[in-house]
């Protein structure tokens, strides 16, 4: 049979069978009705943050890293000096990028179980003059922990260095509100919470620091600034745009809005977490989170205690059920990871944990008899 | 209606239903699924130009760009001088993103009304022995400009230099048959004579350079050699890969195959070409092409004479008939340009004939009247 399994991941995540078809069409990257769709496209992600009048957002081809990688290449000078908080893969991913690209970087160390703490920032930035930006995941998926964007934005402006956040995970999802929280840049893409399918990132950048975006990167493909002012000028993605997930992603916007925005989407992922929680606590699956740091994006479990478990096996018996999860990223614990985010609700989270239950019978009974 | 308008455009392009139906499917990007179609995908790329035993190819996000940037990135070492044949907008953005990685470039100009010289070229390389890697667009579609791969590549290996070559708008439509052309990389991208949907690019690298590769690149997101050993290693992408697009690429190089593959292609393509200039010039279009570099992808015509005309006013009279031209890209003469290649054949082309011959009615009938 062909139905699709159900992706508990975080992105390529499921979409609506409405966002695919939105895909059969051809769409002509110079033409006025496709440069129309960009910039409705642009106008509903600015208001999705509440940043229409005081930032733009340029979209970008690639995955979500091409677009960090854009950002931090964009606005970080060649002479400046990023301070990562590092709670996790996707934060050394970015200490990696920037080093690679020559920036001064520096890393500042959390555990991966916990938040980011913005006291130890300011104790940081008390003793380094040097930092012209800081680079936080908003919600850090290695391990799924929110961290605090607003308390860290607020020491970033009390010391006036620029902050970019990778907001990978949550936009859409967690509330942003770019009237209140002051970024240099916000980098998101279009396979996750927005639930569009994956082939482009965008970042939001501040209008104040534009100008001074010009001429910092190395790369023409990552130029934010470059691709900005094309785009401004001509209403054109500077380079051939994926025309078909770009229209994909404006049919998603649509039943985001639809479905009431950011909040009601928040409130369908947290009881999707909430199930999730719930059912695999009662099959006696830990989370490995405490709960105040849990993001209602994606969830560690500790793996399950079952003489020779391997994540494939497990993986492999949900997966014959119809439900993909998601490998664990922690380098000390054997865990696994399950979504709560894409076009899924507590009926396919309350499914995935009654396939959960049933493989790790099967696993169990085949241990007996091995 | 709800009818597409035929692309005669060089990439998005008109693609068939089934290779769009392809996309009504959601991939875990971590599955076993995704993964096996990704490993024949690439076994189907190298077969086409017969590079199975000497070259891998490295699948890359984002638009064809991002693969020449990260191509060069690549191979050509950060002490390394890329010389590029520079005979149009191509050659020059290959120039231009070589510059901004820092590597030292020479442009050798050609006129971009014919070919690259292979002459020209022994006659530089006798001269400077600096050169490391030479860069090569086979069709250039700025003007249309069929370039000799095979002559340029022979100079190359005479010299011991490096070849890269963009074959963005030739792969899989012009015969390119790597057991007898040499070179150390080739570029391609999924929305072109493949007759995919855009989104992402794939690089062919000689197995004898791979390992050379290792460091060069500054950038993380394009950088082909960690792509690749990732790649190897896991069967994955390393970063979130356009799964849709991936998949419609599978489909449409399924129909590629089906089809004849290159041969049949080119030879569809040619008839396109035949019947478009045999049209046009019944319309009293004039090529700007001498026949002998144009090749059967994309045709650039010299402007109508018509007193007032502008691209824009011709262009919609087109368009409003269901046929998406594309603008000239040559800086110093009027021009527009018509592509030859996506899932199109004379009957469209015919069609697009006459639509332009009405065109030209109204716009001069409308200079009549005002």
């Amino acid at each position: 049979m062909d139905r699709d399994r159900i992706l508990l991941t975080p992105g390529p995540l499921t979409t609506t069978l409405r966002t695919k078809l939105a895909m059969l069409h051809d769409w002509g990257s110079w033409d006025s009705d496709f440069n129309a769709m960009t910039a409705r496209l642009r106008q509903s992600l600015l208001r999705i943050i509440h940043a229409t009048d005081t930032h733009v957002v340029v979209p970008l081809q690639g995955s979500g890293t091409f677009s960090v990688e854009a950002a931090v290449g964009s606005l970080v000078p060649r002479d400046g000096h990023l301070l990562v908080l590092d709670n996790g893969a996707y934060c050394k991913r970015a200490a990696r990028l920037a080093g690679l690209m020559g920036r001064k970087v520096t890393s500042l160390d959390f555990d991966e179980s916990g938040a980011v703490d913005p006291d130890t920032l300011t104790h940081y930035l008390e003793g380094d003059s040097t930092v012209t930006h800081v680079f936080l995941v908003h919600c850090e998926t290695g391990a799924g922990v929110l961290n605090p964007l607003a308390e860290v934005a607020a020491v970033c402006q009390r010391f006036g260095v620029g902050l970019i956040v990778d907001a990978m995970s949550s936009f859409g999802a967690l509330e942003i509100d770019a009237r209140n929280i002051r970024f240099d840049a916000l980098i998101a893409a279009s396979g996750k919470c927005l639930e569009g399918v994956p082939g482009m990132g965008f970042v939001f950048l501040r209008r104040e620091v534009l100008e001074a975006c010009q001429g910092n990167s190395q790369s023409l493909a990552l130029d934010l600034f470059d691709q900005y002012t094309y785009m401004e000028k001509t209403g054109q993605w500077r380079f051939t745009p994926p025309t078909h997930v770009v229209v994909a992603l404006a049919e998603a916007i649509a039943q985001f809005e639809e479905e009431g925005g950011q909040s009601a989407r928040l409130a369908r992922y947290q009881r999707n977490c909430d199930a999730l929680l719930q059912g695999m606590a009662g099959l006696g699956l830990r989370a490995y989170l405490r709960p105040e740091v849990q993001a209602p994006i994606i969830v560690t479990f500790h793996a399950p205690e079952i003489a020779g478990y391997t994540f494939a096996g497990f993986y492999g018996a949900v997966r014959s059920q119809g439900f993909v999860l998601y490998p664990g990223k922690l380098t000390q614990l054997e865990t696994f990871r399950v979504g709560c985010i894409g076009a899924i609700g507590t009926l396919e989270i309350e499914q995935a944990v009654r396939a959960t239950g049933e493989a790790l019978r099967q696993l169990a009974a085949s241990q007996l008899v091995s």
